[in-house]
C-alpha cells in the first residue's frame, strides 16, 4: 500500500519569503508549484523546482488567480475563456522554467478560490482541467476527493489522483467541516496522523459523525505555513511508515472512481 | 531568393486595443507575439496565435521586461539571473498557449528595451538566448543584424536568423541613425520599399553614408502601429515580389556570419 | 432646471488609448477619472485632470477594483476592510494629482463591477461610501438613482447625486433591463435624448412598461466608447438645452430623496 | 541637542510579511511608509500608519519604482513627466490612507533605486522632490546629507532633514564605502551605535580615513530586517540617550546647509 503525500511550495515572492519549503521537501512527494499569478516569480519557480528535482519530489503545477495582494484566495468570476486561458499560461510558464531546471511538471492542482470554486462547479473545473489537458495531454490531475472536480476528471477520461487533508474534519456528505466550527481545523499533530492513517487504510473518508464515505486517497495534502504544519507533516509520514505504508508519488488513476 | 518579413503582434491587453494585427497577418510571414509582461494577455495571446497559425505565418515568442505601463520600452536593471528566469517564464507560457491553441512556437525575439540592451551587451544577449535555449534548443533567435545580439546567436551556435529595418536609416558601422536626427525614420512607404529591397538583394545593410556593410538579412522588421506602418509593409511586400524575391519564413542558419 | 452630464474619462493606461476623452469633456459638466487600479496610470489622470479643468468639467474619483486585465468588470469578493482602504488609497491617489494638476476633485463614483455589486448591496455602498467620506468629508457621492447606492448614501447623510443612465432602458421597479433582451441598450441619439429630456423634467425614471418612478434625476451617464457614444452625449445635451434646461455640476443633495 | 531615528516600515504586502514594524516603533521617532508601488498595500498602509500616529511617530511617505518583484531596488529609466507623476500619485496614496487612519503624513522618502539614483543626480531629484511639493507644499523631504539630494531640496528651498546611515561607513568624499569591502556594513550593535553617537555630536559625517565632514544630521537611518538590526537600531537609541541626545522628530530646515 502507497500513498503521496503533497503541499504547496513556491510561494515566496521577490523579497518575500512564505512557507518552509526546505524542511517540507524532505517530508512530502508531491510538490505543488505557484505559477506566478497569486504567488510565485520565475526565480522562486526555478529554485523551487530545482530543489524539488533533486529531492525526488514530483512537481506539480498550481495555478491560481491573477490576484497577488489576494494571495489567489479571493473569488473572482472571469468568463470561462479567460479563466482556461490563464490556466494555459500558468502551466506552460512551469513547463517552461521546469524543463530549463532539469525538473518535470507531472501534475496539476488549483489553488486557492479557484480551487474553491471548481469543487463546487463540475462545469468550472472542467474548463480548468480541460484547458490543461490541451497544453499536456497526459497530466495527472489532483483533484479534492468526493467534489465536482472528481467528477470533472472523471468525465475527461484523464489522469488523476484524489486528495484529503490531514488537518481537516469531514461532514457526513464529504464536505468540510466549516472553519469556524469547532473541530474544523486539527492542529495536533498525532491526531492528524493517527486521522490520515486510518483514512488511508480504509480507502475512504472518515467523516466526524456518519459512515465512512470510500473515497479515492491517492494523496494527503499537507500544508506549510501556520506552527504546527511542519510537525502534522512530520507526523503523518511517520504514522504512515509505521503503518506499512509507502510514501510515493501518485500514478494517477483513470475513470470514474468506484469505491 | 527569399526573405521574412516580421512584425510585433499581439499587443493588445484586456480591453485595450492595440496594432492592426488582422491586417498584417495578410503581409507578413512571421509574427512576433507579445507573452503578457509588458503587452499581451493569455487570452490576447491565444488569440493571435491561432490568427497566426490559420494564415500560415510562423509564431515567435517575444518576451519583454515586466513593465506594462512602460510597455517594456523603460531599461530595467535586473540581474542576469532574474532575466533568464524571466525569458524562460515568458517562453514557456507562450508554448503553452501555442500547444493549445493548435499553433507552434519556432522563434524568440527580445522586446522593447530588452531589445536595445542586448544589441549592446553581448553578455546580456547570451544570458537571454542561453535561457530560452534551455527550454527549447531548437528554437530559432532572432537578432538584430549586425548588433551585440549576432554575436550572441554566433556565439551560442544556435540557429538564429538577421533582421533589419524596414523603416530606419543606418549609419556606417550599422548602428541605427538617432531618431532625432532627420531621415532617421523613413514615412514614405515607396522609399523603404526600394531601400529594402536593395538591401535584400545586396545581402547588406547600406548605410545613408559609407560602404554596405555585407549582413544577415534573413528578416525585414515591420511596424505595425502608426499611420503609415501598413502602407509601409504592403510596399514592401510587393516591391519584393516585384523584384523576384519569395516572401517565406526563415529556417534559421548557425554559427558565424561570414560576410 | 439644471441637470449635470457625466462620463468616464482617464481609462487609457501606459500606451493604450481609450475613450474620446477630448470630444467628451466638450459635453459634459462632471467627469469620473479612472484611479489606476482598473484603467489609469498617473500620467494619464493628471492629463485628464488637467484638461477637465480647463474645460471647467467637475473632476471625480472613480475607484475600481485592483483588476487591470478585466477592467474591474469582473466580480471580486474582497473583505470589507480591504475594499475600504483601497477605496481611499484611490481617492487620496486621485487627490494628490488633482493638487499638483491645478485641479480640484468634488466627487466620487464608483466603477465597474464595484459599481454593479454596491448598487445591489446597500451595506456594501455604505461601506466604499464611507470609506471615501473618512478621506474627505465633504465629497459628493454619485449614486445609482434608486439602488441600494442610494439608500447607503441617504443613510450615511453625506452630499450625494442621484445618476441615471442615457443609453439603458428602465424596468418597472427602476433596475435596468437585461443587456441579453431586445431595447435594453439604446443606439439611437434621438431617442436615447428625448427618453432622456422627458425623465428630468419629470424628475422620474420613466420605464417601458408602467408608471414613472420618482427619483433624484441629478445627473445622467454618457458613454465615451462606442461608435454612437459621441452622437448620444452631443443629441442628448442638445435636446436638453433646447428643452431649456441648463447643463451644469451637480451641487449636491443630503438626506433622503422624498420624491 | 536631538536627533530623530527613521526606519522604513509596512514593506509587507498582502500575505507576506516583512519586517519588524512593531518592535522598531518602539525605538524610532519617524517611519518611512512603503506606498503600493514598490512594497504595502493600501491595507498595510492603513495598519502601519495607525500604529505609528498611536506611538506617536512621525509618518512619512516613501514612494519607489513600480516594481513589486524588484522591491523597488532595480534601477528603472523613466521619463521625468512619469516619475513626478508616479510620486505624486504615492504621496496622494499616503496622505488618503492617513487622513482615514487618524494619522497625518508630514516628511517624504525616496525608496531604493529611486534614492540611489536621485542621490547622483541632482535634476532628478529635484524632479521628485518638486512633484510632491505640489501636492503638499510644507512636506519635509528627508535627504541622504551630502549628495544631490540635499542639493536638490536646498535648491527648492524646501523643508527638509538631513540622514546618515547607522550602519554604513563613510568614504572621505561623503560616499557610501562599497558594500563588496570588508567593513562596508556594520554589523556590531556597539561600534554602530558609538559612531552614530560620534557623528551627531559632531555634526559631521565621520569617515573610515580623513577628515570630519561637516553635514546635516538630523536623523539616523535604522534597518529593520536582517538578525541585527534590531539590536543595532536599540542600541544607537540607548547610546545617543547615555549621551544625553533626546530622540525627537525632526522639524525640518530650510535652505543651504552652511556647515
Amino acid at each position: 500500500m502507497q500513498v503521496d503525500l503533497n503541499a504547496d511550495m513556491g510561494e515566496s515572492y521577490g523579497p518575500w519569503v512564505m512557507g518552509q519549503d526546505a524542511e517540507l521537501l524532505e517530508v512530502i512527494s508531491s510538490a505543488n508549484v505557484a505559477c506566478g499569478f497569486h504567488a510565485g516569480d520565475p526565480e522562486v519557480m526555478a529554485q523551487t523546482m530545482r530543489r524539488a528535482a533533486r529531492n525526488g519530489v514530483g512537481i506539480g503545477a498550481h495555478p491560481g488567480f491573477p490576484d497577488l495582494q489576494g494571495f489567489g484566495r479571493r473569488r473572482m468570476h472571469l468568463p470561462e475563456k479567460t479563466l482556461r486561458h490563464a490556466v494555459q499560461y500558468q502551466l506552460g510558464a512551469a513547463l517552461g522554467i521546469a524543463r530549463a531546471s532539469g525538473a518535470e511538471v507531472r501534475h496539476l492542482k488549483l489553488h486557492g478560490a479557484l480551487a474553491n470554486m471548481t469543487s463546487e462547479d463540475v462545469a468550472l473545473a472542467e474548463a480548468c482541467y480541460g484547458a490543461a489537458l490541451e497544453v499536456m495531454p497526459d497530466i495527472i490531475v489532483m483533484v479534492l476527493a468526493a467534489t465536482a472536480q472528481q467528477s470533472a476528471a472523471e468525465r475527461l477520461a484523464c489522469s488523476w489522483a484524489g486528495e484529503i487533508f490531514a488537518d481537516r474534519a469531514y461532514n457526513a456528505d464529504a464536505t468540510l467541516v466549516d472553519r469556524s466550527l469547532p473541530g474544523a481545523v486539527i492542529h495536533d499533530a498525532e491526531l492528524a496522523a493517527s486521522r490520515v492513517a486510518r483514512m488511508v487504510l480504509a480507502g475512504a473518508i472518515l467523516p466526524e459523525e456518519g459512515a465512512p464515505i470510500p473515497a479515492p486517497v491517492d494523496t494527503i495534502c499537507l500544508h506549510g505555513d501556520g506552527p504546527t504544519a511542519l510537525a502534522i507533516a512530520k507526523a503523518v509520514r511517520a504514522r504512515l511508515e509505521v503503518e506499512g505504508v509507502r510514501i510515493a508519488r501518485f500514478e494517477g488513476r483513470r475513470g470514474v472512481f468506484a469505491g
